[in-house]
């Protein structure tokens, strides 16, 4: 059976709460034994991936740039997609569902496609109210509201 | 000198109000002097490109499929992209500026990725509130913002 | 009814002759009514977009970095797509065939794209044998060859 | 430090011979420590993954249509980008060589944009004879092959 895969997105820049946020949501990813795949950069990205990796998971980054040395130090499967934002419409399509964390324009045309594509969006400390989402007030409550969704 | 191309995003469903709003804003897009560049299918696109081709304009279409076949009948120059919705991304890079009409999720993703790129938006019609983005109330006020913020 | 596109493949630098070829295809391809589609750089695709520009034709290109200023001054629909060089898949599904002259690596891998589409590929002044081409010796051959082949 | 990674390219039908060949590549990347990433699919793609799978590697798929479904049962890393045969270009972006085995059209794509970006690529059992690529008898001479040119 294939592993389900969980994105989370957000920016390359957050605050402290946000980060610890994206780290514990990572983790708990991992321990529930799905796949985190993500942007791959850092500020959320790098706080997931580094939550998936200590607890032992998988945190694939879909790169925008053209090598996989952007990737940030806890992706474990780097993919340098030299296709700039587009990329964020792939994230949209390998994942089953994805937690937005704070973030911003990027965050949101990554948000945008996944509601497109029909996929569970759960919004934790983002700046952006839209129809169709769901909210969580804490990581647990993000990856419950994902597994009740998926 | 090259043209300035605007972009007119929303989607393939839209009511009457908003479809002749489109059909306007092509129409003043392409007297404006200016190409108009959009995905190609139906709904508002088809309406703007019906307007800027009845006034002599020339619309680009940049299509998610595989076939040039899929572009509404104005479309002068229809591109076939076959990457689907990452298409959208592409609109964002080639226009310098956009006019958002109704629309839902598609639409969403394509004013991200214009604001992600730092670029004029104006909202017509649009369920969305975002920051960054500018609102008119007439196709004419919605071009004379565009062409104030270049 | 559509217009029917040609693509003329080739790559940033070439030698006088094949230069001239270019142009005199571009030349050709709008004479015949038809939208030159290309890459929209230098070398072999500004030859051609010359060709199809003085011609009174419209000439298309499809840029691989995040600017319309890249594209060379023939370029009368410039779109910039800011995937890098994937726009070359973007050339192919758009094309109704191919017509390569001279080129390298880049050229090589529209050739394919259009074979594996099932596209005719015309190629003149080219490096490489490859099963399932066609072979032209002058500029007026190659283009009645892709209208044979259409 | 990240992982090297090694693509191997091939179609998605292919005689025995070719296939053995291609699970032998598998699984020699796999023990010499490499990530395997590939195209996801069937045929030569599925052998490939299903040897890195047997020797315990990570095999990353990278799959042209919009649902991780697709990918052979052998894949780990499942990478849905709904970008069509554009996703040729990614693969070649994130790999650090190829080894291409038998293969078409396709094939010949992903070894051009691997040219074109400047990066080894082996041919073993091809029916292509490209200027820049080298040439294997076995797989363990067409992965000593790349090793060297790393």
């Amino acid at each position: 059976m294939k592993s389900i895969q969980i994105a989370v997105i957000g920016g390359r820049t957050a605050d402290e709460r946000s980060l610890a946020c994206a780290e514990k949501v990572g983790e708990l990813i991992a321990k529930n034994g799905y796949q985190l795949i993500c942007g791959g950069m850092g500020g959320i990205m790098e706080a997931a991936c580094e939550g998936a990796h200590d607890a032992g998971g998988i945190a694939v980054g879909i790169l925008p740039g053209a090598s996989r040395d952007d990737a940030n130090s806890y992706v474990a499967v780097p993919v340098a997609t030299g296709i700039g934002v587009a990329r964020n419409s792939i994230i949209a399509h390998s994942a089953d569902a994805a937690i937005a964390i704070s973030g911003r324009y990027g965050t949101l045309s990554e948000i945008a496609f996944f509601l497109q594509l029909g996929k569970p969006v759960v919004l934790l400390h983002c700046p952006w109210k839209i129809d169709g989402t769901l909210s969580a007030d804490s990581p647990e409550q993000a990856v419950m509201l994902i597994e009740e969704n998926l």
